[in-house]
This record gives C-alpha cells, sequence and structure tokens, in this order.
C-alpha cells in the first residue's frame, strides 16, 4: 500500500487553501498522486472507484475556484466524493475509509464543513441545492452553490423535476454534468443518446482543442467578461450542437469541455460564478481514467471489493443474486413471457446472464425505479411475467407504484429484492432494512424470505409457477447457506428446525443460519419463516402456547417480522412474552456486516444471550 | 338533473361504434350534450369537471380513430376519463359517478374492457403503455397504445424516465398531451414555461386557422401519405418554433393543434396511428371549456362537491387544511425562517392563505413530490424551517426522500399530511391509509394526530417551535370537532378522556370522536393518543394491566398503531388481547366516508359491537 507520506504534495495538502498555492503543473502532479492513492486505498478497502478517477481534475478545479467552506458542493449520490475528502483534511483518515468509526464512502456533514448534504441516492442533489438557494435568499446568506451530478443521475426523474423548477425560477445554481459516458450500468435513455449526439459532434475535437486557449485569453473581470461570456458562449454553440434540452429548461448551457482539463475547468468554472443565471457545465470525463483495469472495465470497477492492484483481478464470488438470476433464466427457458426488468443494476443483480441468453426479454431502464415498476405493471397487465430485481434500498424510490400501479390492481409482479438487511459498508443510505416494514402494508403482496439457496431457488419458482398476486422475495448480498430443502413441504410454511419448547425461536431469512447455529446447543424450540406474509397460522397457533417467542429478522425491529408476530400474540391475550431481534430504529453506521449485526443483537454471541435471559426469564 | 333520455344523440351511444357512426356535425352536437351531461350530473355527485369538460372533443376523436377495445388507452391520472365512460357504454350509469357501487371517478380495468389499466396518481400513464407495448411485441399483439397526459402530470419526474425509455427505444407510442395552460394550481416549471411559448408563438394564430384545411386534403393512405405527414411535420416545424425537448428525447412531435377542433384531431390521430415512431401529439385545450363559472375558475372546478349549475356556487367550507394554514401563517408572522412547500395543491391544502399572505417564502414545485421533500431537506439544513403540505397518498411517491434525505439526517421538516385515512369518493387510489405504516420505520420521525381542531393548531404549534427533528401531523379533509385543549397538559402525551377501567379504549386521530359518542356510554377507558410515535409509555403502562385494549385509527390495521401498542404488550407478556379497529389490509373502495367507516368498523354502531363483545369478553 502507498502511505501518504510518499506523496510529496498530496501530504501538504490540509485544507483546500493549500490546493490553490499549486502550480498548474503541480496540479496536474497532485491528481496523479491522489489517483495512485485512490487506487492502493481502495484495492484494500473495497468501494467506488472508476467514478473517483474520473473526477479528479474536476474536484481539483472545482476546489480551486469555490471556497467550499462557505459555498456549497452537493454531490450526486456521492460516490464520486473521495478525492473532495482527501482535498479537504481528510487524506490521512482516508484508509479507513468505509470501515467502523472511518471515513464514509459518501459525503457526511458530520465528518467536515466542507460536506455540504448527506447523499447516497440518485438524482437528490439538485433538490437540495435548491433548497440550500432558497434558504440563503431568505436568510441573506450570499454563496454559490454548485450541484455535481452524472449523466447517469440524469435518468432519475426527480432530477428533472428539480432541473424544471430551477430553469423556471431562474435560480443561479451550477450544475456540473459529469457526462462520463456511462451510468453504472451503461447508459440508456433518450437523454443519453442526446449527450452521445453531442459528445460525438463533429465540432467537438476542434472545440476541445481550441477551447481552453479561447478561455485564457479572457480576463476575469468586470462587464468585459461577461460579454466575452456571452461571446463564448455563442462561440460555444456555433461550434457544438446547441444543448437545446438544458436551453429550453431555462438553463445556460457550456460544453461540452473536457473533464480532466485542470484549466479549461477552472476557467469555465470561475465564469460560472460570476454569471447570476442557472447555468450547466457539461463536462466529459472518462471513468476509470488513468488505472487501466478501471478504464477497461468501468462496470466492474463502479463499485469493488479488494483487488490486485498489479491486474485489477477481483476473487469471483457467485452470491444470491446470481443464484437468482441462474434460476430465473431456467424458468424463462421454459416460460416464454418471463421477462426482466433492472433500473441500472444489471451487474449488481446478476441479471447481466439473464440480459446474455434473452437480450429481448431484458429491460435496463437506467436509474428510474418508478418508471420500472410501472412499466412491470403494464407488462403485467397485457399478459407477460414481469420480474423486476432492484436492491431493497433503491426499491423505495418506487413505493407509490408497488402500492399504486401493482398491488391496488393485484398484478403478478415479482421483486426481486437484492441487498435486504444489513449492507456493511456502504452504511446507513444502503441498508435495505425497510422493505419489510413499507411492504406489510400494502394490499395483495406476499413477502418470502429465504433462508438458504434452496429456498431462494424454490421461492422463485413457486412465485413464477403458481404465484398470482404481486410478491417480493428478499435477500442479502453475499450468499446464504446451502440447505437442503425439506421433502414435500408446502415452501410458504413456517419449516420446524427444531420442535416447540416453553422458549421459541422464529428467525427469517439470512437470520436463520445464525439461529440454527446458537440453538443448536440450547433446548429451545426453532422456526424458519419462510413467508413473512401470508404467516404460518399453524405455527402461530403452537407457538402462542411457548412463554417466549423471539423473533430474528434483518431489518427494522420496531416494525417488521417481529411486530406482526407480536400482534398475533397479543390479539390472542396469551400473554406469551414476544422479544424482538432486529435492526434498532435508529441509524446503524457503516462497517462490516457481522459489526452491525454484533451492534444489533444479530450476531451468534448477542442472540444467544438474548436467548439465555429468555430461558432464565421463564424461572424468574 | 338532466336525464339522459332527453339528450338525443348520448342516448343512443352504447359503444363507440354508435360514435363513429356519426357525422362531424352530429359530434359537436354530441359535445355539446355531453357537456351538459357532466355538469348536471357532477353538481350532485361531486368531482373532477373543468378537466372533463376541456377533452370531451379530444375524447370523441380518440374514439372515432382508434377502437379501444383492443387498442389500448391509458389516462394519466384518470380524472378526465368521464366523457370516455360515456362514451364507452356507461351513459347509463354515469350518475352512480363516485358512490359506493357506482362508476369509479377513474378508469377502472373491472369496469369496463375499454378500460386499460388503472390510475389515480400523476405521471405514469407512458410507463404502463410502455409496459403494454412491450408484453404485446413479445406475445405478437397488434395494436396501437395511446398514452393521454395532462401539462400538469409532465411535471412528475416519472413522466419524464418513461419519456427518456420510449425515445430510446423507438418505441412507436402515441403520447396525447393535453396542453389546458395549467395542472390543478397553475403550472409551474420550465417545461411549462416551454410549452407556453409555444402556445404564444407568432405562428400559432395562423396555423390555428390553416392546420385543419391541410390535413384534410391528405389522403390517408399509402406512402404518399407518409410523404405528407412528413411535410406536414415540416410545416409544423415552418410554422411553430420547433418543439425541440420533444424531438430531442426521440420523439416526433405533432402541434400545437386545437384541442376542441374534432375533424384536426380525427385526422392527426390517424396519421400517428400510421406512423411507426414515438409520437407526441401536442393539443391545446380549455380547462372548463363550455360551462362559464369553471372556464372562470378552473382550479375551483377541478375537484369539486355539490354545486349550483346556474351560478357555479357552492358551500364555502373551513376545513381542517383551513386551520392548519390559518396557524401556520400566524407562525410565520412571528419567524422569518418557516416556508411552506405545495406540490400543486395550494389550494387543496389550504397553502393558498399562506402564498397571499408570505409569497416570497411559498415554494409550488408542480406535481413533483420527491423534489418538494429534498429541496425541503436542502431548505433545513440551510437553516430554514419548511413545512410541506400534502396529501397523504401522494406523500408515498416521495417515501425514499423522507427517508433518504430528511429522516436519516434528522432535518427538521414538518409534513401536514393532509386527506390522511379514508377519503371517501375519490377510492382506493386517494386512500391516505398507508403514512402510519410507512413512516413508522422511519428513525427521527415523528407522527402526531390531533383529535380536534384544537390539537391540529397546538401540535403544529408544538413542531414548528419546539421540535427539533423531522415530524409529521396527519389530519383528515373535512373537519376535526372543537374540543378545547385540557390545561397544562404535555402535547405528546395520550390524554385520558375516560379513566382506567378492564376494558381500555385508545383511539387518534379522527376516530377519537366516534370514539367518545360510543364511550360515553359505555364503562370503558378512552384515551385518545395525540402522539402516535412517541407512544406514552405511561398509559402504555397502565393499559397493560387491562384485560381488553381496543386500539382505534383511520389507518391500515395490519401494520399501523395499532400494532405498535400491540408489540408493547406482547413484549410484556402482560395477557392483555389488544384488538386492532382501522382499515382492512384490502382494497376498500369508493363511497362515502360513513359507508367505509360501516365497511371497516370506525362507524359508531360498529365500534360499539366491538367494545361491548369484549366487555362480555371477560366474563366469557
Amino acid at each position: 500500500m502507498i502511505e501518504l507520506s510518499e506523496l510529496r504534495l498530496l501530504r501538504e495538502i490540509s485544507s483546500p487553501e493549500d490546493v490553490r498555492k499549486l502550480s498548474d503543473e503541480e496540479l496536474y502532479e497532485l491528481a496523479d498522486e491522489i489517483r495512485r492513492y485512490l487506487v492502493s486505498v481502495v484495492s484494500e478497502t473495497g468501494g467506488h472507484l472508476a467514478s473517483n478517477l474520473g473526477v479528479v481534475e474536476m474536484t481539483i478545479a472545482l476546489h480551486r475556484v469555490f471556497d467550499f467552506d462557505k459555498d456549497r458542493l452537493v454531490f450526486d449520490v456521492g460516490h464520486q466524493s473521495y478525492v473532495h475528502k482527501l482535498l479537504t483534511g481528510r487524506a490521512e483518515r482516508f484508509p479507513s475509509l468505509r470501515q467502523r468509526g472511518g471515513l464514509s464512502g459518501f459525503p457526511k456533514t458530520d465528518e467536515s464543513e466542507y460536506d455540504a448534504f448527506n447523499t447516497g441516492h440518485s438524482s437528490t442533489s439538485i433538490s437540495a441545492a435548491i433548497g440550500i438557494m432558497r434558504a440563503d435568499a431568505l436568510r441573506g446568506v450570499k454563496r454559490s452553490v454548485v450541484a455535481l451530478i452524472g449523466d447517469g443521475a440524469l435518468t432519475g426523474g426527480m432530477a428533472y423535476e428539480a432541473l424544471d423548477d430551477v430553469g423556471q425560477q431562474k435560480l443561479p445554481l451550477i450544475v456540473v454534468l459529469n457526462d462520463n459516458e456511462m451510468s453504472i450500468s451503461g447508459n440508456v435513455g433518450g437523454l443519453s443518446r442526446h449527450l452521445a449526439r453531442m459528445r460525438t459532434a463533429r465540432g467537438y475535437r476542434s472545440f476541445k482543442k481550441g477551447f481552453s486557449r479561447v478561455l485564457r485569453k479572457i480576463p476575469l473581470v468586470g462587464k468585459w467578461m461577461n460579454d466575452k461570456v456571452e461571446h463564448l458562449k455563442n462561440r460555444v454553440k456555433y461550434f457544438i450542437l446547441p444543448n437545446v434540452l438544458f436551453e429550453e429548461l431555462g438553463f445556460t448551457y457550456l460544453g461540452p469541455i473536457d473533464g480532466h482539463d485542470i484549466e479549461t475547468l477552472t476557467e469555465v468554472f470561475k465564469h460560472a460564478r460570476e454569471m447570476d443565471v442557472p447555468v450547466v457545465i457539461h463536462a466529459v470525463t472518462k471513468k476509470g481514467r488513468g488505472y487501466e483495469p478501471a478504464e477497461r472495465n468501468p462496470e466492474k470497477f463502479h463499485g469493488i471489493g479488494k483487488f490486485n492492484v498489479e491486474t485489477g483481478e477481483t476473487k469471483p464470488t457467485f452470491g444470491n443474486s446470481n443464484a437468482f438470476s441462474e434460476e430465473l433464466c431456467a424458468l424463462a427457458e421454459e416460460d416464454p413471457e418471463i421477462v426482466a426488468i433492472t433500473a441500472a443494476m444489471a451487474s449488481g443483480t446478476g441479471l447481466d446472464m439473464f440480459k446474455n441468453r434473452f437480450p429481448d426479454r431484458f429491460f435496463d431502464v437506467g436509474i428510474a425505479e418508478q418508471h420500472a415498476v410501472t412499466m412491470a405493471a403494464g407488462l403485467a397487465i397485457a399478459g407477460a411475467k414481469p420480474v423486476f430485481c432492484v436492491y431493497s434500498s433503491f426499491l423505495q424510490r418506487a413505493f407509490d407504484q408497488v402500492l399504486h400501479d401493482v398491488c391496488l390492481q393485484d398484478l403478478k409482479v415479482i421483486f426481486g429484492v437484492d441487498r435486504a438487511g444489513l449492507v456493511g459498508a456502504d452504511g446507513e443510505t444502503h441498508h435495505g432494512i425497510y422493505d419489510i416494514s413499507y411492504m406489510l402494508s400494502l394490499p395483495n403482496m406476499k413477502i418470502l424470505s429465504p433462508s438458504s439457496v434452496q429456498e431462494l431457488r424454490a421461492l422463485l419458482r413457486w412465485a413464477v409457477k403458481e404465484g398470482d398476486s404481486p410478491c417480493c422475495i428478499r435477500y442479502n448480498r453475499g450468499v446464504l447457506p446451502d440447505r437442503p430443502l425439506p421433502d414435500g413441504e408446502d415452501i410458504l410454511s413456517w419449516e420446524c428446525i427444531k420442535p416447540f419448547r416453553s422458549v421459541c425461536v422464529v428467525a427469517t431469512g439470512r437470520t436463520v443460519r445464525t439461529a440454527i447455529e446458537v440453538c443448536s446447543e440450547l433446548n429451545v424450540g426453532l422456526y424458519n419463516a419462510r413467508s413473512i406474509r401470508p404467516m404460518d397460522e399453524n405455527v402461530l397457533e403452537k407457538i402462542s402456547h411457548a412463554h417466549y417467542v423471539i423473533t430474528v429478522e434483518d431489518g427494522v425491529v420496531n416494525d417488521g417480522f417481529g411486530t406482526q408476530v407480536a400482534a398475533y400474540m397479543s390479539a390472542k391475550g396469551c400473554g406469551t412474552k414476544v422479544v424482538c431481534v432486529g435492526v434498532p430504529n435508529r441509524v446503524v453506521e457503516q462497517g462490516s456486516v457481522p459489526e452491525q449485526d454484533e451492534e444489533c443483537g444479530l450476531s451468534v454471541e448477542k442472540l444467544k444471550e438474548t436467548i439465555k435471559s429468555c430461558m432464565g426469564g421463564i424461572y424468574a
């Protein structure tokens, strides 16, 4: 690993002021050091690499021009904030990235005054920036507000809602569009085509060559500059296709510019800062820039675990996502009506396998979960069998569509709810701990929760072949254990792993493995709730005779599976004490999943303590 | 009331085939009959009037050209589907509109084979249409798919997600943009400005005069026609500002055309049907057309109760929304940092009062709840005190933003959750019965639930002055009772209305009034849960000694307030039976609120039965 002390310039940067002292040449050297440090650290910690390699020069130029302890920089998604962290006094702590107690992989207002707004999900930056500007106007605060957004995040509808508002109100927001020619999974949609056309327009190359020269000739003060900016704008328009889309929305458009040219970026940012109108700066960057394996395979290096710096190699894994996709392919082979949908996560959800085998039955809609769900409803109503694979935390974005378009119409749409439960290093914005709760209230929705790879496959098979209503199947990142299915059991019933005792444990999903380990040596009953909704009334009736029922789930504990079991017991008035184990209803910060399990009482040790104290309680 | 039998043409229309038999002149007469019938019926039933008056000719022309028992017509929002219902065999049943067992105010697939997709919320139509088209392609079904969307619904981000997908994939969808120059509350945003520019462009008037003549000269068959369509398109582009926004997104744009000119509409629809590319037809209409009071005040006649046909007068009401807004204005007078936000519902949420008094501190973002919430988070982080008033069912659209941007950052954003609970005639898509459930899992969120106008005001005052975290205050449509606040009580504590007995009732919000009426003559305890989260642990401890606790709420019963009380009792293992009364977890159809209360066990009679049976149970 490269030590910070080896990096001549970066080690001296304790705040952006130090960046501003460097010459143009030194800034490129700094960029080079940052890249080496990024690759070295992320190869150990895992994280978002390619996107950060793409914004090194852009971030340097932003800090050169703006003063972000006063001015505000709002990141979109925020996984591209590493360079910003390195330049704002966090270089030394950087090797703690994404670890418990360490630096977050996303902006965090409580980590630095340079971080303006916490992010993690896509397409929020412009809205947040507008809010900040409106508060500033109210309070008489004068400062610049910059939103840094990728082309992928622009496929999310809420970004458009916000652009629409900015343009109408003529709020002098500076939007920096980081166009890296792909979102997470390669870009889709009309906008992407539009951007691509602009990039490839005949004028672009000559413009690239001429632009920084043109800019450097422009003095930086006074009315004359503004005239020049106007002139420049016209020149841009002359060289390039007019960027009608943004201009129609009310923005002044500057670009496209080379997002790796620090001088050009600096000049354009300076001009934008002086203009009192909404501005879009369209900067073209290369994802993975400067690290060959990431340049070659930016999707792989978008979010990555540990890797070999020399070769770019990672350990291949076959996780739940892959098992789900494999089973779906097998089903799709038999049934031509099955289609698969992703929202820019073909690789993350394992659906690239489906995409390769059934390209005509695979739909990647971009970062557009709302559209994905309602489109799925349309597919279902017209006779197809849609399966939408999506991370639990991103499906939150489409809650209303799940309710309004799928559940109220009782349409057979299957949700592969991936990354369910605690997610580890990505931290609180990415936990998939809310889905049980938000699905429970929806009419007609089934919630299935496999505890093994075999159950995962069997539940998907059941949902496709026998289910006739909306259904979600939730599974964690990583891999569920191999555990053969008992013969002949109804797959929606709760499996009895250890028979009834006066203390009974009911676990669901990933937590069943832990519960088996804990209960193997205890005199307790143990059940595996493969279906959270419907619940297995036979088992519930049986365990209502226990003194203690301990529920275990990988989701918010105050409104989830356990609460449903508790409500059953209270309705009966049986006096059974129900102890719910799960994720507490507060922010659970980043760390490894085992660390988070420990914090939430879901580790073997902690769960054992809880169960033993219940066993003690019977005789207390 | 006008009887159908008085309407010479409409009474003979039993399916769209009958429409197709009429001459151009007769179609205008039919339009006139439809308008008279709409005004007459809606003056009795209440409903969405202005939007339907605006689409009479457009709907006639659509049914003239397409065959919607095979072709698919997907409405956006769907409140403009009345004319469609009148033309598809439902004219006779029309006076049952929005009543229990009667016609829905929205498209309903189980009401007619002419209804393609159920709607109610905004901006879903294009997504649903894409889904249908992709299923059709898969299954080899050949038919036209039309999405009818208003300019207001285009401010919702998911419509853009879908447009982006259509344009990229070149799906031959026909989007009919019903541009009535305003969404519900007057339009906002850059798109609206863009449309307005097109409408007022110098060429529009002359185009309007010339367009149908031009079209009528075009034969309807063969390649020649397509050439002509291209020619026509060019001519349109020549006459009008080029509609770059849609064209950049990959659509062929036709328009703007006069949305009340049946011949022009017919011709343009015919052409669009023959083109094998995505088409946007931009039709300009007048909301409220043909009924002078509605033309004058389309916002009032958007969704309206009974009114006097002669004068357009309605009974003025002062509801919870108005009380909330009035109190907010009083608070804003004292505190310059308070701002109010609406998503196109200034009138419905009562915020027009705030808008008039504090125009600089009022933000209407259009039908863009996601943007509204994240913008509120931005406002809060920069020191303002945002209050977002929004219907419960529409706030569903921003669930992720409430979680990700507000709650995880623990920002002080206040949500005025209007239309909470059962909503009556608008039916299942508009019930505000899910908010308690989806708010419960969110960290840092408080859920307040006033039972009287005094509590509504006091809770808002508390949230603004003393609250320091996200907070929602939920209240129903209509008006809560006048009931003076007891002196000196903590406003978040649960009020004891009748002291502890072995049967205790805990009601919240609107249901407290019913519970008081029921309990006045019964020997039971009665508590008013003004705060659902946090719960009052003192009262919970007390009632854990009861035999029965009956919870009463205006929300889904299987995952809400009652479930939380039940979980408390089960955690204690006290053996108290908890009976939860609330809205069952299935589709509760339209009707009056008292009818829905009766169905859900929330009426005085039903609640009395439930409580009495518990009282009997003690000795059973």
